[in-house]
């Protein structure tokens, strides 16, 4: 793994350790020891001799030796000098926890720069600057300053954010939640959140994958990598700072509904990656996933010793999509022969409020062995008889014995059950201070299986023309013409398989009834000029026109008016086109994020867009899957497929359409965004029309 | 108050005292003990002679007082016989802890009858049975079993699971949160929530009032009542139980998209009730509702040390609608005059990784001055020189001296913040374990301010001809008809001021087509015949006739075919009706829910309706407000409004309509469900149209 030498150094130098408690050159020292690093320390001081009894060295080159990881921390100022030493010694990895350099602004941004340089010519990776540095408990590897080495655990966390880390390792100290390693990656300079995860991947001692980020660098490789890491960990993250961006997105053009915020949750979608809402939320996921097995679906039942628990687990269970399990008859009988007759025997299993531990762990049993159930929730209040630390106890050998579901327990309150929390967590059954949390963790772990057991993604490749659209696209690209006007962008699209409407271009009003006549009525006439992108506007489109007489009018008006209202545009015609009115209108779109690449749009058409927003994103390339899901998770899919008797139009050729679309976008990285509006669907079998189609290219 | 005795008797007779520890009877008796009592306790148990000292009595006459409150916790079958005792001696007010009745079946809801009996007939009140009983700390009274006396608070409970109430006062205790009262209802054979809530309404010691119910006996009074309560108490509620009711609901028929779900949902909206997901949401509601002043707006400022909560913190006030206060120039002139130079002093203010107390202390007091800012969020993680204690006790200090804006915090971390957490919630001030939950708190808040700000509530009282529709209604009930067919509806709605489309019965295909040419093509079929109800099933429907021979046709073909598939239906003619199509078609509909009586609906027409389930609902009776939510909260609205150039429509004129149907279900409790489908609108200054109606009657 990428990371070996910053987790598990075997020499650690400290450049910049102090004699002074309180200081951070101090404190990272302390902590060092007190974690009981095995490896060697070499304090780097000119001014010290010696610190907390170790020697001290002057400079990197008189320790005599490479050390594995240097961790850095003198003033900003003076770390390009130290870089230099490090390269000149050849340090392969460094820690640079001092603040100062990018997040202070233009001069510290020059100091970062100079120091990426140094470390890329040497080949040093570097984590940090300003972050709060790396810890590895099972190595017993403290490099880090303000906290105290955790406990041992299978989760791995990175974080972009030094301040917050101190604080969940605070939460984790004391819910006795152990980590693999946590890393701080503070600005980013050369490892960033994807080395890390990429490294906890790897890493044979982390099986669940946290952090929280606020932005992404390489979107595009992100996800390529997540995927593949999700398939076998849990990814669970915190992504903060979304909502300014949504707002920003929040404008009327409707290519542009699309924004960073819908980008990240396609890409977490895609990914596999577990979007948690807090913190708390995190912790709450975290502690299933590191302590319980993988359930085999999505079915849950719930073990209670009182009614009001037991209803709102329900509710919460319904509520988010879960499954609540059927007991199977078998099940039913058996706790009948055991249970007391006011017990409720089907789920919620209400073992009533006098359940001693027995019952829990005979009800618990049972229901293990049902066929129906995959998750188990245990629920417990302390009411007058209850025994809190003997049903722990319970629960937890009973899950030894029958490891294969996974069990999640709650038991509500505070000091009367706090001591079977204890034992829970030390049992490795993880407990959630209300039903509603405890459920909303099983939905994360359904919800993940359902994806690791997703069908392969395989993305089709159409048989299409990329000649010609690689030549209208240089064309324009030349010219310097970032818009694509309706013209181009259809032909670019039949290249691609797309069917546009017949037509023609007309100069005189004789010509434009000419072909009128040939296409057949009705037709629609637009303006034409590579100046006019929003024809409408101008008047430059006139609909549902039956007659000769009726054509040369709309010619003629178009010819006289829009020169009026547009002085500067070059007006090369009107084209002739048959009118399509025969389906149902719809939109594909695609809009290029700049993290995460072309992420594709569906919509209805029309005025039901804007006033529903009901349009799905997702990132291409589509597979045929995806693209079908698209469709389906609008609200408006239930109107395509036809509804109430109305016939529905071919969805599989909106489908096709949206695979065809993102091979063409995913072919040219240069099409920055583009949509078809409307795209005429009609019944099944017949082909759908790109009516009005626009994109705008740029240089790559 | 109406509980008085029950909250702060004189003297408390337990009737079923043991001496066996562990048992009820013994555990109720030293909880009351224990909790330090002051009035005079009688143990009613005629095989003893004193228990824990105190003398005991056989039974309750020979007392020789009449005690203000008897506890029974004898076995169910002896309850009645200890009723009549209660009755003889004239005891008021009886908590009964015994379970076994309504609970267990049959032969427990006869018990239960009896006792209700009983009481009724003395004018006993009676708490439970089946409950956890009756706690007041303040007058030290814990006539409960299970639990020990909670802190003194200002939240009353009430709770229908004992089992519940149990876990939640460990949870209190833990988090030293008090309660002024806390009441099990238990079976709720006399006492029910509307009660308590009333009492905890008029209890000076109460200004909190929160509750866990599974179920409300009254809806239509508890809403009334509750109204007038929350307008100076929030009323904070669990109702669980919501999902199966829901799912019951979702028939294809438009007029039950309404479930017990939507009017619990709308009950609570119109009462100012506060709906609360979790035990964990209500007490982060009490909490802040309790300690804090309301704040005058949806304004919120974040002061932090740290970059990550703060941006977690800007992401959930953005997302839950608040409104991310900008600060007044002259509060960021005064930071910028003390702050470090790297602080950022926009909101979120970060006060940086290094903030001590007196950091935090100037920056909340200044931001307090600020004008523009309604509440204040104070977060903290715990980095290298944090001080936590300090800093809480700063932020206590400084909300004790500028205490009329509301003040939220939420430090960190566990052990490392504890310290600081304790000194926060001795001084009141509410602290959160992430900014999310805090910002959820503070929505809460701004939510009820704004409820109790709200218009007063006017319904509007329109001339409308009652007579005729009792009439119509009368004549139905009278027959056993609870069917009103088309005909009746529309006379109906007509009285209520409502436009129907002209037309008329005919009886030969000559009278409709003479009709028609009266009242003007384009016109309408419809079969008339009061056994079909859904007339376009049976093809009883053709629209859009234009001329004599398309009249003719169609009533010969309806007259030919529909005998054939309803032989049974006795056809009186054919209906025939100018059609009105210009306009949108929407839906006005209500629902009688069996507990909050009339619940209207409105959505748009046609296939929307349905595939979006984009329908408001609202109990009647409605004010105007009310009425025009009803239509902007749907999606569809923008539609009705007009987008995109195309003319909107009378949007006034829906909203009178929607009242004068409020008005015609409530003065009509007969009616039990009723819609107009579709509702023609036309554009601004025309009369829309009840194109079809149909409802049904009951006895009442």
């Amino acid at each position: 793994m990428g990371l070996e030498s910053f987790f598990n150094p075997k020499s650690v130098a400290i450049v910049g350790a102090s004699r002074q408690k309180g200081k951070v050159g101090y404190e990272i020292l302390a902590n060092m020891i007190s974690a009981g690093y095995q490896g060697r320390i070499f304090p780097v001081n000119p001014q010290a001799d010696t610190i907390e009894g170790l020697k001290c060295y002057s400079d990197l080159e008189s320790i005599g030796q490479v050390p594995d990881l240097v961790i850095v921390i003198v003033p900003a100022k003076i770390v390009p000098a130290v870089m230099q030493q490090c390269a000149k010694v050849k340090v392969k990895s460094v820690i640079i926890i001092t603040a100062g350099f990018k997040e202070i602004g233009k001069e510290g941004k020059q100091l970062e720069e100079q120091v990426v340089q140094i470390a890329k010519r040497a080949g040093i990776r570097v984590i940090g600057p300003n972050c709060l540095g790396v810890i590895a408990p099972k190595n017993m590897l403290n490099a880090s300053f303000g906290t105290e080495l955790p406990a041992e655990g299978v989760t791995g966390y990175v974080s972009q954010s030094g301040a917050l880390l101190a604080a969940i390792l605070d939460m984790a100290n004391a819910n006795g939640i152990g980590f693999s390693k946590l890393v701080s990656i503070g600005n980013k300079a050369d490892i960033n959140e994807l080395d890390v995860i990429k490294a906890f991947g790897e890493d044979p001692d982390t099986r669940v994958i946290a952090g929280y980020l606020e932005s992404i660098a390489d979107g595009d490789e992100f996800v390529r990598q997540a995927e593949r890491i999700s398939q076998h960990k849990p990814i669970l993250l915190i992504k903060s700072g979304g909502t300014s961006a949504g707002a920003k997105a929040a404008s009327s053009h409707t290519g542009s509904l699309a924004g960073g915020e819908v980008a990240y949750e396609s890409a977490f979608a895609r990914a596999g990656i577990i979007r948690c809402g807090s913190i708390k939320e995190q912790f709450d996921y975290a502690r299933v996933f590191a302590d319980q097995p993988l359930p085999a679906g999505p079915s849950v039942a719930v073990i209670t010793n009182a009614g009001g628990p037991g209803i709102m687990a329900a509710d919460a269970i319904e509520r988010r999509g879960l499954t609540f399990a059927k007991l199977a008859d078998e099940t039913v009988k058996k706790l009948a022969a055991r249970l007391p007759p006011a017990a409720n025997l089907h789920n919620p299993i209400d073992i009533l409020g006098d359940a001693l531990a027995d019952r829990y762990e005979f009800a618990l049993h049972t229901v293990l062995d049902d066929p129906n159930v995959d998750t188990i929730l245990v629920l417990l209040t302390p009411q007058a008889m209850t025994d809190p630390v003997g049903t722990a106890q319970a629960v937890v050998k009973t899950c030894r014995q029958k490891p294969a579901k996974p069990v999640l327990a709650c038991f509500i309150g505070a000091s009367r059950v706090e001591e079977g929390i204890r034992i829970l967590r030390d049992g490795k059954i993880p407990q959630y201070d209300t039903p509603e949390s405890a459920v909303a963790a099983i939905k994360v772990m359904a919800d993940y299986v359902a994806w690791r057991n997703r069908p392969k993604r395989v993305v089709k490749l159409f048989p299409v023309n990329r000649r010609k659209v690689e030549n209208i696209i240089e064309r324009h690209l030349r010219r310097g013409d970032r818009e694509v006007g309706e013209t181009d962008s259809k032909e670019i699209l039949e290249a691609y398989g797309f069917k546009t409407p017949q037509g023609a271009i007309a100069t005189t009003p004789e010509q434009a009834a000419n072909i009128a006549q040939q296409i057949g009525y009705p037709v629609v006439l637009k303006i034409w000029s590579s100046e006019i992108v929003h024809k409408s506007d101008v008047g430059g489109v006139k609909l549902g026109l039956n007659s000769e007489q009726e054509v040369k009018d709309a010619f003629d008006l178009m010819m006289y008016r829009i020169p009026q209202k547009r002085p500067d545009a070059q007006i090369l015609g009107v084209l002739v086109e048959k009118m399509h009115k025969i389906g149902k209108e719809v939109i594909l779109g695609m809009n290029r994020d700049p993290s995460f690449g072309p992420l594709m749009m569906f919509g209805m058409g029309g005025v039901m867009v804007e006033a529903l927003k009901d349009v799905s994103f997702y990132l291409a390339p589509l597979t045929e899957d995806e693209a079908r899901q698209m469709l389906t998770s609008t609200k408006t899919y239930k109107i395509l497929k036809g509804m109430r008797g109305q016939e529905g139009v071919d969805i599989d050729a909106i489908a096709e359409s949206l695979q065809r679309l993102s091979q063409l976008v995913t072919e040219f990285p240069q099409i920055h965004e583009m949509d078809i509006n409307p795209y005429v669907v009609g019944p099944p079998g017949t082909t759908p029309i790109a009516v009005d189609a626009r994109m705008s290219v740029e240089k790559i």
